[in-house]
């Protein structure tokens, strides 16, 4: 199995790590490692048909700024000059256009490559041109990690509840949101909590795409895309952010026995994302930077499910997961017995 | 697929209703019908090579209280005159001897044959050799069922978190002990809280499997082999029950906001069933009947899943996920592709 990256800030970094930590893993299940033959960060790449060790990768990005020593003007060019297997896409999103992101994946699954990608820009905005791209070209195309990091929700519906109907998904799905309303609910102002959580790292200094339920948005419809078999963009959200809860209303609930949470809901004919009210002790009602989802079905009835929404790492598992997954769909482990 | 079911109370007719309910996704997913060539209850049997509607079972059952018209003294001269493929396994459990169960089970595998069960006895008295059995002869041995109900745990740790290095699980594993406890946190005392158990139909008239936590240690046991990889029975579990938590431990925890949970733990070196605090608004907080369990990995971090514990159609869809899995792996699909 041949990768080429796409991206090499902070998620990109992290998978290169993982990899390296599950070097004795890859070999053990399939016999063989998995091998890094290109690396393209924004302005520089590296290749080399041979693999490139992940370490050295990191140690350049490390000291020089770069991933590579050479430059390129258009990224279609540097990946028609590899042979490669599979493109893992981690480049910034761009949720306006799809930016790099986009462009890359379509002509991964154009030249018949699997693609695995966090990137939600792309799947926000074209999702149905690019699912049916992959099925055309015969691709494995997947992006656990783009929705609740390394909460397990589409992989988990896909695998585990295939044999369910799924009627509705509601969730919290950014958790900057969610600390700030953990935090509201400890009488601290929206103002205080919104600076607690940017002094933390968990959100950025402009928390526009967070604060306003469109980072949330384009999670729901990537759900609506790809649980539902919905042909929908983020243009078609209905979203309501958290800016206008009032320590007041948080007040009110409490006495009631109950939260306010940031959900996205998702279903045959709702795609929505708005602060709702949640009794505490709902699996819906945790606090912190955590994200969850609750999957009703109509044998099973409701699961949930939640995990870490962002981080280095773990945003990188969501990746090796999807590429076991596709592995093992390419039969990578030939008659080999998975278990008993 | 022919199956063979043994058991036949409220998982083994549930399982027989879900079948119906699912006959299109199987001739659709498969492009063939899954049939029940036989079922046995305590005492009588019905079986027909060609296959045996499952509302035929289910009228037959409800009319007379038995499944079949033919009596028997030993089950498995009944299952060695049968052509089948795969046992489901859902007779009463016994959790000192293994009970039927264990013999079924034994019987199924030693004859080649798959088995899917739910029946907590036999895990937890005799898995090892059981998987050992399963190994030796080729056979796939599934039991999401037995731990959780509805709630996936076996086959995410299998399906979703395979590259994972999953280094403990704690999880409310009895949904009877958290709906007492959730009565006793709005200040009922335990008399009360366990008598509203027993009328609604979540606890026994003797609840002493629930209650002092020796069902909690089965599905312990379970996830220690199965998860963890650990050879260890029932006997082997450190167990303290809910009976003597009292009014003012509860209320001394809501003064810290905190909540008395009983949590099952697992890991390498730890099996343990006791009573803990667990802090309001994390993961392992929640009220009622439900069943969770936080499973921590070293790349993901920690994950947490919820769902119904109990109930017919629940429990057997648990059976139905690790069908539909068995069948997967013993590619009845042919060489149609799963998904893009």
């Amino acid at each position: 199995m041949r990768i080429l990256i796409s991206g090499f800030g902070t998620v990109g970094q992290g998978f290169a790590e993982v990899l390296m930590r599950r070097r004795d893993f890859f070999v053990g299940r399939y016999g063989k490692e998995v091998s890094i033959v290109c690396v393209m960060d924004s302005s520089t790449f590296a290749k080399d048909r041979a693999g490139i060790p992940p370490d050295d990768l990191l140690e350049r990005k490390r000291t020089t700024g770069k991933v590579g020593t050479e430059t390129y003007a258009d990224s279609v060019e540097v990946m028609d000059s590899v042979d490669y297997d599979l493109l893992v896409e981690v480049s910034p999103t761009d949720i306006k256009t799809g930016g790099a992101g986009l462009k890359n994946i379509r002509h991964a699954l154009e030249s018949g490559k699997d693609v695995v990608t966090v990137n939600k820009g792309p799947l926000a905005l074209n999702f149905c041109e690019l699912v049916t791209l992959a099925k055309k070209n015969g691709c494995k195309f997947r992006f656990e990690g783009s929705v609740g990091g390394a909460m397990p929700i589409i992989n988990l519906c896909r695998e585990c509840l295939v044999g369910e109907n799924v009627s509705s998904i509601r969730g919290i799905l950014n958790g900057t949101c969610n600390f700030i309303l953990s935090k509201m609910d400890n009488g601290q102002p929206f103002e205080q909590a919104l600076k607690e959580a940017q002094q933390m790292g968990y959100a950025e200094t402009d928390p526009t795409n967070d604060v306003e339920g469109y980072d949330s948005a384009c999670k729901a419809v990537i759900l609506a895309n790809s649980i539902f078999g919905r042909n929908v963009a983020f243009s078609d959200v209905s979203i309501t952010g958290i800016t206008s809860i009032s320590g007041e209303a948080i007040s009110l609930a409490a006495s009631q026995n109950m939260v306010i949470r940031l959900i996205g809901e998702v279903s045959e004919d709702r795609l929505e994302v708005s602060p709702r009210l949640i009794p505490k002790g709902h699996p819906l009602s945790i606090n912190g930077t955590l994200n969850v989802a609750q999957i009703v079905t109509d044998l099973a009835g409701p699961i949930t499910v939640s995990g870490r929404g962002a981080g280095r790492t773990e945003t990188a598992s969501a990746i090796l997961s999807d590429l076991v997954s596709v592995m093992d769909d390419r039969k990578e482990r030939g008659d080999r017995c998975r278990n008993p």
